[in-house]
Formats: C-alpha cells, sequence, structure tokens
C-alpha cells in the first residue's frame, strides 16, 4: 500500500534514517484519531478529494468538531452531506460555510476549481425528485464540474424532455434522477451515448416501497451505459459522475 | 341474482307453475358438474362469452372432454390458453382447432364477429415480449376485435416508438407489453389519450424478480390512465381490453 | 410528434412562414417553465384534460402559484391530490376552491361536464376504505362522469353486496376498493360484465404489508377483466375509469 | 411429563420397585431409535394417533422399513404423505397399502372408524387446487372423520358457491383451499358460523409468488373465525380439522 | 341464500301475500344502512353472535353512533377492538361499557354466557406479548367462554411450560401467542392433542421484520394441529377458538 | 430434567421424604411468577449468570419491581437492556445502578469479574454504529470480560484496518459490527483465526432495508469462521462472545 | 430529434425537396423492421456502435438472420451475448466468427481498433464468478478497450488484492465482479480513484437469493465512487467502463 | 500485515540482504496463481488450518489439478465441501481421499488429530437434515475435534430432545441443524450453557421460502448464546464451532 517503500528502505541502508525511524514511519497511522471517529488524514493523496462527512447519526458538536480538525490540518474544503436545518444552524465559528436547504448539504471553503471541460447534466423526473436532484448536481459542483440542470422531465411528458435533447447530446455524463417506475433513465439511454448515472429516488406511493420500484426498474433497464447507485443517493450519483468527468491524466 | 323473479312469482300465482317447479327453477345449477370442474352454463348469458379454459394443470383428455361438453350445449367458440403444444397435438375430433403456438393458444369455431369500431393496438417492448403479446392479440381477436400489433418498440430506441405514434393515437385501447423496467407503459401513457392496459413479462434477467421489476414499474407509473394485469398475463389484457373496446349499450 | 408537420413545411413552401419562424415553431416548447416546474400547457389538446397537481411534496405557495399560473393561461378546472388539510386551508386567492377532506382532494372551477351516458361505479370494502374510495369518486365526477358509491359492501357479508346487484349490472364500469384480503375485485367480476378497476387499500394489520396482500390478491384475481392501479391510487382508478367510459369518438 | 409419577413413587416406597428400576423407568426413551430416524412410541398414547410418516427426502427402502417397524409394534393404521406414484410401487410386503394418486398420499389399514357426528367439508376453489383438496379429504377420512367434497366453486362464479350452501351450512368444520387470490375462505368466512381452515396453494401464475398471494390473502381474511396452514398444506388443514371435528370428552 | 324460500312462494299460492310483498320480502336489505357504515343485522341469526366493530379508522363519535344503534335494535352485548384509551374516555352514554386497556378492546353489555363445557387456554411467550394475548383472551371470554391464561412461558425457559403441562392438557383449544422464532407453537403442538390457534405477534426486533419471522415459523410447524392467524390478531384467534369450543349441536 | 432424581427417590425410599413431598419437590416451579412476568430463579445454577431484563416494552416500574425482587433473592449482578434514558431516570432505590446512555444499558452490582485470559475485540465499520458495538462491549464487561474496543474502521479506509492487526491477531473472539455492506466481518475474516461474531446494523440509507444488507452479506461472508446475530442486536452478540471466551472447564 | 431539421426546411424553401420528399424524410424509420425484430439502422451514428444482439429468447436461426442482415448494411462488427454452446454451433455461414464458451459470447469481424488510452480492470472475487467477469472483459475488449484481468482476489484473503495493488492504481475504470458478500466493491473503492462499476453475481448459496446478497451490498457500499449494474450482468459493465473509458471529444 | 518488517529492515541494515531483496520480499505473493484460482499459500501459518475447496461451480479436473498442487506443496490434509457424487468418482490419482455421499464432503490426507478436550454435539430437528448435520459434522471431525451425533431430535417430540440432556450438557460447543420453524436453536438454548451454532435448512414446503422461515427464526431466537450462520451451512458450522473448541494458548 505505501508507494514509497523503496525510498524508504534505501534512506535506511544509506544511514539516513534509523531501524526504528523507518519501522515508526511504516506504522504510522494515516488518520486522525478523535475517539468517536478516525478523520482519513491521507485521502487527498489517495483519492484526490478530502473525506466528506455524512452528517447523519453525528450530533453538530461532533460534525464542528471535525470540520475543524480538518481544516486545522489544511484540509480546507469540505462536503457535509445530509445536514438537517437544525444542526447547520447550530454550527459555529466555521467560515466560509454554506448551506444548501433543499439539498440538506453544507460546503466550506467554497468550490473546487473546474478541473474538466465536460459538463454532467442532473436531469430529474418530477418536481418531488429535486432535493436529491439537487444533492446530486452540489455535490458534483463541490468537486469540480461544470453542471447543468434539466428538471421535471418525466416520460409522462416526453416532449418536455424531447425539447431538450441539445444539453443531453452534449454532456460528457447524465445523471438521471427519478422515483416512481424510474422509466428516464432507460429513455435517456436510447438517446445519448455517455454513461448514465441513475438515481432511484423513494418518491411515489403505493407499491414503491420506499424507492424499491425505481431501483429494480433502473438495473433492469433496457438501455446499456447504466450504473445504478443507492435510492435516494444523490452524493453518491455526484461523485461518480465526477470522477467520470476528471480521467486522470496517465503519464506512461 | 335472479333478474326474472317477479315472472316467477307471477307464474306461481297464475297456478301456470307449481310452488315445487318453481323452487326447482331456483335452486337450478346455472352450470355443468363434471366431477372433476364445473362448466359455467350461464356464462353466455351473464358475461356475453362462454367461459374460457385454463389449459395449465388439466389433462389433454380432460380439455378435449370439457370442449366437446361444451360444444354439445352449443357453445361452440371457444378459448382454450396455457395450452403447450404436446397437449394441443393430442386434442382429437375436434373441429375448427387451431393451435397458435408462441401464444400457447388455442380457438375452436373461429372468432366472434367484429363488434367494435375502435382498435386494439397491442404494443411491446422487445421480441422476447413476443410469445405474451400474441397471448393479448389473440384473445383480443378471437373476442371480435380489430387488433393492431406494433412490436418491438421497447424505449431504448425511442424513435422505433415515435415514429408509430399513428396508429397508437388512433387506438380506442392500448395493451403496453414490456419486461426488464417496463417502461413502455409510462412512455406510451403521456402520449395517447385512451385507457391502457400494461402487461409486465417476466423477460430480463438479474434482479428483474420473475417480472417484478416491471410490474413495479407499471404500477408506479407516472402516467395516468393505467391499468395493470399479472404478470405474463396477456390473455386477462386482451380479455379486459376487449371489455373496454366493446361497451354496453344502455337502453334506459 | 406534431400533427402539423405538413401544414407547416405547406407554410414556408408558400412563404407564408420564413424557415427561422417555423424552426422557431418546431421547437417551442409546449409546456412553461417555472424553474421548480413544467406546466404541461399542450395537455388538454393531446390529452383532453389539465394536468392535475399531485400535493404531495409541493409546499402550498408552489401548489398556489402553479395553480395561478395555469389559471392566466386559460386552464379553468384543476384537480389538485393529495392535499393536506393543512396545505389546503393555506391556498388563497383562488376562486371556486372546494376542499373534500376524507378525499384529500381540492377542485378548483367546478367539474367537466357530464361526457358520457354510462355510470361508473365506486364500490368499497369496508369503511376505511372511505377515503381511496372518495379519492376516486371525486376525481371521476370532476372528469365530467356520473359515479354511483357503494360503500361497505365486502365480501364477509356477501347479502350487502347481492343486495345491491342492479347498479353493478348497469354499470359501465366498476371500480372496487378494497384492503386486507381484497377479495371485493374477484367477487364482482364474476358477476359483471363491464371492465373493473381494482385498487387495493393499504387498510388492514398484520401481515397485510402496507396492501400488498390486496394488491396480489387483485393480480391474482381468478376473474377476469380486472385491471389494478397503485395501492391507495383512488385517483389512478377514478382517472382510468373516465377514460373507459368516455371512449373517443373515431371518424375515419 | 409423566403423569404416573405418583404411582411410581407410591411402588418404590412399597419396594415394589427397586430404586434403579424406578430411575430406569423414568429414563426409558418413548421413541424406537432406527438410527436415521425416531419413531415416537407414546404418540397413541399421547396425541390419539400413530406418527404420520412424511414421505418426502425419505427413499421407498426407509419409508417401508417404519412402517414395518411401526406394524411390528402394533402401530396398524399408517398414513405417508407426499409420496411419489414411484416410491409407492417400490414399497413391498406392507399389506392393506392402498394409494392415492392424485393425494400423493398412502393409507395403511383402512381408515380409523368415525369418531365424530359432524361433518368436515372440503371446497376448493379450482380444478387446479384437486390435489391439495384430496390430500386434507383423505387425511380427514383416514383419521375418522365423514367429509363432504365441494369442488370448483370459486367465487369467480359465485353461484357455484351460492348453490351449494346447504353442506357448508350443515358443516361443523369447513376447509377452503383456494390458489389464486384465496377469496375462497372469506367468502365461505361470511356465510357459515362454523371454524374454517383456510389452505392457500401454489396455483396460480404472474406474481402469485408460489402461492404467497393467497397466503397472505387468507391472514387478511376480512371474514373472522379462519385459521390458516401453510401453502399447499393439505395434509395440516385435515389433521386439525379432525382435531376439531372430535372434540375431546372431558371427565370432570 | 335465503332458507324460506318455500314459505314465501306457498304464502304468495296462497294468497297471504301478493306478489309485490313477496317481491319486496325477496329484497330486503338484512342490514342497516347507515351511510358511513352497513350494520348487518342479521348477524346474529346467522352467525350467533353480533357484528364485532373494529375500532381502528373510526372516530369515537362514529362508534357511538354504531353502538347505540345496534343497542337500539336489540343487540345489546357488543364487542369493539382496536379501541385506543382516547377514544374509549370519549364514548359517552352508553351503559356497561367495560375498557380493557391493555387489550385495547371495550365490551359493552357484559359477557355471553359460558356455553360450553370446555376450556381455552391463553399461552403467551414473553411480557411483550401480554396485549395480543389479553385481547385473545377478553374476546373468548365475551363470547362465553372459561378461559385460563398461561403467560410469559416462552421456549428458552422451558422449564415454565413443563411446569404447566396440566391446563394444557386439559384445554379443549389452546391459543399459543409468541413473537420473536415463535417457536412456542410448535412446542405445545408436540405435548397436546387439541387444536391449536397460533399467534404471531410483531415483538421481537432486528430481522423480525414485523412480525414475518414469527409468522412463517408458525406456519412452518412441524408439530401438527395448528392453524394461524395474522400477525398480532389476538381478537381472530379469540374468536375462532371460541367457534371450536362451542360446536354446533347437530340434529339430524 | 432434575440431576437429583436418584437422591431423591433414595430418600423416599430411606423414608427422609414423604410421598408427597417428594411430589410437591419434583413440581415446584424453578421461577418466581410476577403476574406479568416469571423470574427465571434457577438461571444461576443452569446458565452461569442471572436472567437479563430485556427493557423495551416493560414500563419503569416494571423493571424497577422486577430488579428489586431479584435482588431479594440474591441475584445482585443485573443487565438491563434497551433501556431508554427516560425510563433509566424514572428507576429508584436501586444501589449500584449505572447507566450507559449511547448503548442503553444498564448494569447493577457492579460486572462479573474476569474470568477468561483472553480478550473480545469489538470492531465497528462507522462512527454510526457506535451504539450498537457498545452495547457488544459494555455486556461483554458486565459478563466478566477483557474488551477492547477498535472503531471507525470500516473497509472503505483499509489502512485503518490494517493499522491495528494486532488487537484483532490477539483476540480470542471478534465482534464485528457494520452497518451498509457488512464488508467488516468478511475482510477480519480473512485476516484472524479466531471465531468472529457478526453484527449487521441498521445504519444506511436507500436499499438496505433496516439491516437486511448487511445481514445477507454477514450470513454470505466469503470467509468462515463467522457466525451471525440479529440486526442491531449488540447484546446477543457480547453474550454468545463471552460464552466462546470463557469455556466451561471439563472435569472428565 | 432531428439535428437536420433546418437543412432540411432550407431545401424545402429552395425547392430542392418536395414538401412530400421532406414529410417522407421525416417521417423515414431509422430501423429495418423484421417483422419478429426491429434493427436499429442508426445505432452506429447516434451511439458509436452498432446495436449488441442478446441472444436469449431468441433462435440460433433468428440471431443468424439478424447478424446477417446487419452485415448486408456494413453493420460488420457484432456482439452476440447469452449465447450458449449449443445455438452458437447452429449459426453457419458467418465470417470471422469467434465463440467464447465461458462467457457465451459471439464476436463477429474482430474487435474495435483500441479508442483510449487507458486501461479497464476486471477483478473478480471467487473462480465461480469467472463466466461474468469474462463477459464483461470481452466485451470492453470488443468495444477497443485495454483490458487487465484480476482474478480470485475476493477480500476473504486480503493480501491476493494487496499484492496487485498496481494495475488497480492504475486503472481508469475497475470493474468489481462478486458474489457471496459483495465485498470486494467496497474495499477496491476505498483503495483507487478512478469509477468502479460494480457487478453483483449469483454466486453463493442459502440466504444469496440470486445474487441479492451481493446487490444490496454493493448499493450499500461505504465506498464512494461505485455505480452497479443488474446481477451476472458482465456485459452492461463492459459497456459502461467502454463508456467512460472513451470520453467523448467536445469540440465547442 | 507483516509480522517481520523489523528483521527485514535490519537485514538490510546489516547489509546481508540487498534493498531490492528486500523489496522483492515484501511483494512475493503468498499465494499461487493458477489462473483460474490462487491457492492460499499462506492459510496454514495465518489460519491453522489449509485453504478449503468449495466444489460447487468447478469441474472435476480443475478440483483435481487444485488438489494436487496443494499436496505437491506439502499441504496434505484437504477438506472439498458440495462435491457432487459424480464429480468425486472423477477424481483420479489422489491417495487416501474419503468421499462421504450424503454430506457431499471428500476428505484427503486424513482427519487432523484431535486438538480439544471438548465435544461439538450435532443436533438435528429432522430426518431431512441428515445431510446438512453430517457436513457439519464431518467438518468438525476433519478438523480435529471429537463429535457426538443427535439426530431427528426436532421440537414436536420435546420427550427425545429431553432424553438425551446428557450429551447437550456436557457438549463445548453445539450445532443445531433445522428446518421448518427452526425452533432447536432456541429450546435447546434455554437448556445449556456452551455457545450454539444454529444452522437453518431449507427442508420444508410451502411458506418456508428456501429456508428463510429457518433462518429468521434462529436470528430471532429469544434464547442468548446463538450465532447463525446461511441456510444449508453446514461446513460454516463445523468450521465455526471448531474453532469455539480450539481456543487459542495464549503466552503472554
Amino acid at each position: 500500500m505505501d508507494m514509497d517503500v523503496k525510498n524508504l528502505l534505501l534512506a535506511v541502508k544509506r544511514g539516513d534514517m534509523t531501524v526504528e525511524q523507518a519501522e515508526e514511519k511504516l506504522k504510522t497511522q494515516p488518520f486522525i484519531d478523535m475517539g468517536f471517529a478516525k478523520i482519513d488524514a491521507h485521502r487527498p493523496l489517495r483519492q484526490g478529494v478530502n473525506e466528506v462527512i455524512y452528517g447523519e447519526g453525528k450530533t453538530a458538536k461532533e460534525i464542528e468538531t471535525i470540520v475543524k480538525k480538518m481544516l486545522s490540518i489544511g484540509q480546507n474544503k469540505i462536503l457535509v452531506t445530509r445536514l438537517s436545518a437544525e444542526k447547520a444552524s447550530a454550527i459555529e465559528g466555521v467560515k466560509d460555510f454554506v448551506y444548501h436547504e433543499r439539498a440538506r448539504i453544507a460546503t466550506i471553503g467554497g468550490n473546487y476549481s473546474i478541473k474538466s471541460s465536460g459538463t454532467i447534466v442532473v436531469a430529474s423526473g418530477g418536481t418531488s425528485d429535486f432535493p436529491v436532484a439537487e444533492e446530486a448536481a452540489i455535490t458534483a459542483e463541490f468537486l469540480g464540474n461544470r453542471v447543468e440542470r434539466l428538471y421535471d422531465v418525466g416520460v409522462a411528458g416526453l416532449h418536455r424532455l424531447l425539447n431538450n435533447l441539445q444539453p443531453l447530446m452534449n454532456a460528457s455524463v447524465v445523471i438521471a434522477v427519478a422515483g416512481m417506475e424510474g422509466a428516464l433513465a432507460s429513455v435517456i439511454g436510447g438517446l445519448v451515448d455517455c454513461p448514465i448515472i441513475a438515481v432511484p429516488t423513494s418518491v411515489g406511493y403505493g407499491a414503491n416501497f420506499e424507492g424499491l420500484s425505481a431501483l429494480l426498474a433502473m438495473l433492469n433497464s433496457c438501455a446499456s451505459g447504466v450504473g445504478v447507485v443507492n435510492v435516494d443517493n444523490g452524493f453518491g450519483a455526484g461523485f461518480l459522475a465526477s470522477r467520470i468527468n476528471q480521467p486522470k491524466t496517465k503519464e506512461n
């Protein structure tokens, strides 16, 4: 897991480093243990972005503490997801803290700068899918992507979608957010030639079983090129879309 | 349940009928008991068509016996569903017996004559939905309806559907047959203004769970005007579509 | 999708319309984009009725705004479903606003005029199915249908149903609303010869699994001629019944 | 568990039995250990009937061995359930062996003599429920009950049931066997005033999920007085019905 | 459905009754229509006891109205189930109204007199099953049965059960109430020789899925003679047990 | 079930005990019947520890009463699980009562003394699994075990786990607590050679279905040596781990 | 949907095209209707690759006919998935037909040339996942991608994975194929910084429910950047990975 | 993961090992890559026993190859599970190959020598659970444990279990194998004070859903001290029981 084993070994051989120092080094925790949580200090190196804070199940105080610790070690762009308005307002003393109520997301330190020429289109089926779609859109923007929103284009009124083909055709990734029967992903899948991230939402009633209907529909999409994330997981879709939109540069 | 109670009572009063005869009459079984089955002899009066024979779970011999009994009481147009090719070929001595292998349906005595000026369109998503779609189409034809087939128009290639809007627009009922994510019903639902019967099929693989994905999708259709029948139940869809396409004439 | 392509092309040829105008025309959005929602402005033309507003997941303010926008473009008969009493009372300044509390439905501008000689019978199994049954009945009435209610006729007391055969026999469509074991649809299905829309309700306790028991029962009905809508979807049943009760007139 | 502890203790006190003998007695196994199975030798005393042999998962040889062992200890009326025709024909040298193919049951030594003045009615919904209904009927007959069969009286043709009210009204127990939507139990439950045993069958197709639809429907029956057994468990229903039909005589 | 058709016909013949009167008679509703509900006026004749009022989903006012109507037509022993304490205290002006809080049941007019020499034993697995067990016990007592309670005898401490074999052995019916793994029904089933009604409860946590674990366990009981009612359905068990404990007397 | 039958019989023979006394003895209840509950008085003898009180579904008063009864018969180390903070604060007059809020556990009379040289490691995937992990840890400590906590070592940041291999390698039992995809159990299972108790938690959102995803994952672990307890059942894991960590000493 | 509407209109205006021709053009089907199937003739233009033939549910003859039709219109690189060995050997007269038995895939006309500098790594958990992994790998290769296989690196033996970090670190996309508890996707997800396509397989036994356990686990992955395809859908994963690995070049 | 990092570093410092050698060492694969599989060569060191071969989904040839490879590197005691009789007979040239048909297990090189003074009791509910119980028993014996079998002691005949308390009381681990309602685990759990491994089997019919009923029952056991393995996973139970029965000796 350690890319610098060789350098370390050379340093030991050269005597630049004692065996004890090397051993210590090899054992150093690449995270900060805060008792109730372990902050991944190497994440920026390993995966390009700081650890994201999942707000649910943590108190406002705990979130504030983690945020400040991260800021103190120089991780100054932070995303907090699933953050209720109540908790958000209880977090204090954090600069550049912006709260997006419908998406239940907070960003700290602003967005990363744009790292790709591509555009991520976030399309949603109905007005009730708005919060999940926004969670995806804001996540993608935070991570340094151009985002175009295309909301309320569900398949029951197909012309709304067909009148917006241009942005879909130009997208480098499409995030399709839909509840109920989740057909949006399949219909878009038949129109575009870029990767599609499908996000089932728990919107609906009766036998939608908390999003199961849309989830199964999207997994069974007759269109190719569709990957599915968990029900209501806007963040996951935004994150994955960003990775696709920002391909690593290979040197070899 | 008996519409003629009054006439019966009048006949008793008039003495045209003895109490015993009347009592007998009121108790007469409107079905023929064959031991292993009871043939509904009043069905044509009550519901306009003869009883349909569900072929699964009956031997060829049993089916043949029932068919001949029905013919003997003057029920001369008969539909047998879910009839395997093997059983079909074992049934003997029945005139005007026509077997449709892919649909696994046999008709006896030909189709009812056309009773409606409307057309039932049977649309299907993919080539694998063919048998279920045919079961629906042949059932509807048997019951005296004009049927137009529109197969392999799944949403993954939307133009195949959009190039066939005319028949859809003119339909009095549309039967939408689809497996996988079952989006066809929703997309058609957003385009037409007639009733839609959605038939989920068990076509697909992985997490389609024997048609559950399409079933849930269709029940959760974001388009209005969609009624759903059981998985793979082409017959049920054809039958319901026929009832819709042949409204009763009210005299009062 | 556009029925007037030919006329348009002729106008261009004739010089009555510039290429730019035609192009514009072909691209015009048949909906009004309100940011959080897109109102389907062509729905009345395409499907005969205005778009229905689904109240759940929208604020009272949003609903009010959409309603007023629709009124402003001449869509003056509006249906709002799944509208809580609280939201209903917060909507202001809308004329002819009538709220049906048990059905959680509001109608604006009164009902459409009766468009069919047929009658839709709404039958329900028990007193607890009342709200869903009313949602179906009021929807059907709004859409211009004669409706007859037949409530609390569940199969556990069969005589209640058998004493009301007349309206069932005369119906052009029956909506059967039932929870628990959902047997009502099958029993009615064996008695009548018109289409039946079955609405499973989430009424019941124990292993009814939020209406799953009634849903599965209705999908598996041994009677033919039954189409099923989603659990508790009274609106969907009323809408579909209306479409069946108001067949399109064909000219060709 | 032992009703004779007192007598045993008295015998020890009296010296009629040694401590060792008593200890032995208290430890004696009330079953015969055959290695692969343990025959319950006390069952006739404890529960009035011999142990029933469940044929599935046992070889013909094993069944034959158990049967002969039971006969050898004087248990001469034996029931074998879920016995395939193939296995049945491979069992040899057992007197009074009668095989019922459709019910997949064998009886040995004839039926118990009638022990009750009541009648058990076995009603079934459709012809495909026949094997399960027969399993119930033959089990009840074996255990010494009068049985009346009322087959193919499903609710889709209600008059078939209503024309057979007399036996239902006179029954001391009704066994209602039905697949698909399982409505038969509810409808009968609303008509009679005796206990009803409901047996869901796996008959049906599409979303009946191996009998789940009928099972849930029966558990959720809106009629009171219904107890449910496992899917296709005709034997269990026949056994329970027999217990109800043969109440123990209390002396105190 | 009418047992007196013959007498009626004779009266018409004799002229004691006009055709119109007879027709009217045959059409008379054997229930009282209250708009929101239909009271079954013939239930006492048909099934021996008055209709039971299911309190959930009805307002206190509605319940009070139904109760008073029933009292007014001479139905003076009434059971109300699933009645919250709040509603119970809001019902006024009803004499002999007794409320059992833990069982959420009210009885009006006292219990029916004891109609059977048998005893119904209600056994429960744990203290948390108490409300469901009481619902069963009070229902059975109301219907005129001797009831013996045997609570907290779950199989994890088998001696608690084995120390109470006497009442179990003497029971004419046992109601086994248990949540979690629902093993109580099987263990009792192996010990007694009377019918057992198993009631799964939703008690438990984790993967008990609202009582599904106990429900499936009881349906799959390896002991014979067990009938299952719906999850938490204490009333249903008490009602069925009463029917078993009070066999009809046959005259023929 | 009684190990002293022989001694008892000898005493009867010797005349040291009357038959009546012996009979009484054999019938004595090894539990204290408190009406709403039966305290298992022999549990310490039979299973080494006192009965544990499950707090859910019991009132504070009932818990207090049971606790005091147990103390009165000399059971002075008591564990109460699933005890809300509110109930905990309402329990009065109990000495050495310690409440652990996050784990919702109270201990009375302190922990049992350490009975094993082994260590139980409680590892958890994320911060949200904390309460369940603590329930396991405190239970194990109460029962006399050394416990080491290893929290927030989920597989998404594998180095957090790999940096803590030492305690895992030295454990005599590992309790792996994880929600979401529950992969922790498998990964640890591939690293250690001691028994692993896997506890799925209901932590997660979307299609985790109340812990089902983690439960299925753990049951399907590709690593050997893993036993699973119910969702969120920290107590059960701690109890089982204790039994494993404290093997009985065999004398023969 | 048509990008050339303007040109078309201009041609009409100029008189280069008659109104009828233009109308015809606008209506031309971009597919070839073969009765039982419609070949998407525009797919290469719209989505860059020819339509893929799903072999299941089609006869060898049908597949052969479609393939030859496609070849005849110049679509000379074809992929057939889910093709049994038996059918494969029955297809005749097709040049450059290569069959991959374990993956049940046939390629015709060789692979597309490599279109990306990136590498797709296909990692699988166990030897039984081989066929699904190969389906993914061969699909990706067919579509013009460099593929590196990393099989049998399941998490139960973590070192097998950790010893292969280099290719994972260098991948532009990783396809993680795993059955049982599906933990592989999460573990890889914590190590790499490229998009991951997770493919649950139906490998496993007991409560894996045909791949449901792995499917839920992957959807609930605690690692970010994971998109899931249907159970056993190796083709879907390979196709999506290819789209990610071959980003479109944007000119504007 | 490497316990000898220090020694390695010291060797480098001392010059006993070149940097390249050390680097190589750190990268050496602790497994043998056979293309289609990777044999875990370090498993005996890490986990005390050789890797077990899961026979399902591998050809006889593949199994033979793996076995011979393992033998060639000195792993001479091998277990093959889920091995059909057909495959077993096709494996050739392997010495000390013993096949257990009912358990579908082969052992090679005999069992490990007994490593513990404790006894593992394998108890099963019915005769049909035999194969799973044997899989557990033979696995445990192979791994060097004393095993005592207690078969056909299901709770429906409780005395069969109560007559065998002695071995249960003396066990160091009990494996409880049961299908249907799976009550055996709970009943044993209330009697013994050692760890219990519960194995649900798919034995049963109707709504047992492939072992789900027993699985849920065992997870919800009201007895403490029970860990559950997957449905029919006798091997997993035997393996876990062995780990519990052979506690590691700690030196520190």
